[in-house]
């Protein structure tokens, strides 16, 4: 059974973190530091920018080098290390090697990550100080001090976790995340870091953060855009004695999932001037990847966005969107709900109905469905929010 | 020698037009009639939306059933005939039919178009009605007054002519078109009308037609979305007696070209909510067809755009798009110019250029340039207007 607990990525034994300030940012937290108390089974998963920053590089590399092993994960926010070079890999390293040095670990065992604005390059002093500071302040409660560090223009920090409940014990899952569109305002880079004490090895943990991040943190989108700096981490210490192996997997997978579900709507929730959560369910096509594909379509139309914003049941700009998105499409037999109300069937219009949709759009959580008319058992749903004035306020303002 | 001229439609011999108020809309001309004096070659290319609306799906029928003849072109705005069904089909007919007897010419020469709200029905008494009107009033003069009936949230009527003098005489093309955004707000169908007093035989002029879309009208882009109801129709009558072989054929495809570019140029000018006119030409890219999904994935991007209103000369949002494009990139030899001023090169970084950069996003016609470091000769370039909180305006109110 998993149930969710409070807390976040200390939730589980053996952890510990830390948030603090190293001087990166004027004037908020903008280092976090996340350690487990013995080497940890490690997995990631990454971009597909393909203009990669340096820390993705980096630790990708270094999960390669250690044989997915990782004990600790060091993140800083306001600099995104990207399109930054030779030095910027440098610099990725210089963070992994000062806080293995610190913590007393090889430095393949140190996993890093960055947001915040590109083409600017990390000052190697700054974070070494903050490393130092966060390597003392390190505690089992350390988790709310380290989700803030690595907020950017998010609202609010990210925290999720559970506790799952087995015949052989009990275990924890907790996590944190960043993620509000674009940063400083420059990038829509999501990070998520996630620990468990459940013993997984690597591969196992591999699958199951990439099972997890499919209906989770790759179902969601504010505007389209893929950072160079995403990144999800995972770390399993094991400490909780339970081991999962791959007659547990699906409910070990159920527990990450439940995290990462909660970390993910968060994100959206969070999204640059969002002020509605939209979920776009595509059924009814060919294949789940082309209901996929549509439904990212839809979410991020900026037709259908601002229709949202402005509580339009306009369902005719659902349908032109699915129409042009590439997939299988039959009009014929198309089929649109706003909440639970049809407006469209099978070339049927049903305008009397949209007064009760217009109703349901007023709200701050709003459901929006196409039957793509193909027959086909291809499902998926993606997360978005609405586009307003207030976020390209956000986004059109200078950097400085 | 290609020459702009004054006037639109009717500009080339033996075409009228015009313009009048049917009723659909509640102040504005809302019906257009461009009518040639003898039945001329014609050629149309058509949305690549699935869910084509019905006049797109009967022109195309009547195209092919004519073997590309054509005397008519009748159209309305305020209402798109799409998603309508059958009963959509038939009204779309009816159009053509009825026009068909007032002109007197098969019903299969009349070709018919529609822009405004996806999902309604067309009033089929109140178009009679105003096609009996315009084909009273039609007249070499008639393009302005065409131009102006099928605009929806168009700011300005969009027109343009040419004249090309040649070895066999000279001949004239001139074109009408609408499109800024979602229509009424609803659709971002972009129609374009043209004419010529050439004579080109109707498989020629579809490829001169498709030729010109290609740099023009398909290298547009507002917000990314196809209508179900874009269309670009030419009719060729022959009245200037200058006939177009293919040895003339790159003379004429230039002519059109220029009418085709400058009506395109003024949809973008006219984007809803638009403050500047961006050119986006990718370089260094593969292939011409990888430049050109490069160029419009940087076009289309909200977080480019909003920093093109916002006069941030933010590259590495650029280069973050190149990224996740899904085409060939090499961010080792990218490289960023905005405006004459190169920011990013070789993973080097022109901090101290940005004021000069900022000046130039400052203007209202903005170039961006990015090369995609493959090596290739790969070229494309894509017009699109900036991204701002008027848009969301005009597309967030309801629709009544």
């Amino acid at each position: 059974m998993v149930e969710r607990i409070e807390g976040g990525i200390t939730a589980p034994i053996g952890f510990k973190a830390a948030g603090v300030k190293c001087g990166i940012k004027p004037a908020n937290r903008d280092l976090a530091l996340v350690v487990a108390s013995t080497p940890a089974q490690a997995a990631g998963i990454f971009t597909t920018n393909l203009a990669e920053a340096a820390p993705v590089v980096v630790t990708r590399d270094h999960l390669k080098r250690s044989g997915g092993i990782a004990t600790a994960i060091v993140t800083n926010s306001g600099c995104a290390n990207a399109c930054t070079g030779q030095q910027g890999l440098v610099s990725a390293r210089t963070m992994a090697t000062d806080t293995a040095t610190l913590i007393g670990c090889p430095e393949e065992q140190v996993l890093v990550a960055s947001t915040g604005v590109i083409g600017t390059q990390l000052n190697a002093d700054k974070l070494r100080k903050g490393i130092t500071i966060a390597a003392r302040d390190l505690n089992t409660e350390g988790h709310a001090a380290a989700a803030e560090a690595i907020m950017t223009t998010d609202l609010k920090p990210k925290i999720s976790a559970a506790r799952v409940v087995t015949q052989a014990g009990s275990f924890h899952v907790g996590g944190m995340a960043k993620g509000s569109g674009m940063i400083e305002p420059n990038m829509a880079t999501m990070l998520g870091f996630l620990t468990t004490d459940a013993g997984v090895e690597s591969s196992l943990l591999h699958r199951a953060v990439a099972d997890a991040a499919e209906t989770t943190f790759n179902a969601i989108t504010v505007d389209g855009e893929t950072s160079t700096n995403d990144m999800v981490l995972m770390l399993a210490g094991g400490h909780s004695g339970v081991q999962i192996e791959d007659s547990e997997y699906s409910l070990f997978v159920e527990a990450v999932h439940a995290v990462c579900h909660e970390l993910a709507q968060a994100i959206v929730k969070d999204g640059e001037g969002a002020t509605k959560l939209v979920a776009v369910t595509v059924t009814g096509a060919n294949t789940q990847h082309e209901a996929k594909h549509a439904a990212r379509a839809i979410a991020n139309s900026p037709l259908v966005k601002t229709a949202v914003h402005g509580g339009d049941p306009n369902w005719g700009r659902i349908v032109a969107v699915a129409g042009r998105s590439g997939v299988g499409f039959d009009l014929t037999h198309a089929r649109v709900h706003i909440g639970d109300v049809e407006l469209f069937s099978d070339e049927q219009i049903f305008d009397e109905r949209e007064p009760e949709a217009a109703q349901h759009l007023g709200g701050n959580e709003v459901a929006i469905s196409i039957d793509l008319g193909m027959g086909g058992s291809g499902v998926a749903t993606v997360w978005t929010c609405d586009l307003s004035a207030e976020y390209v306020r956000i986004n059109g303002d200078y950097r400085t």
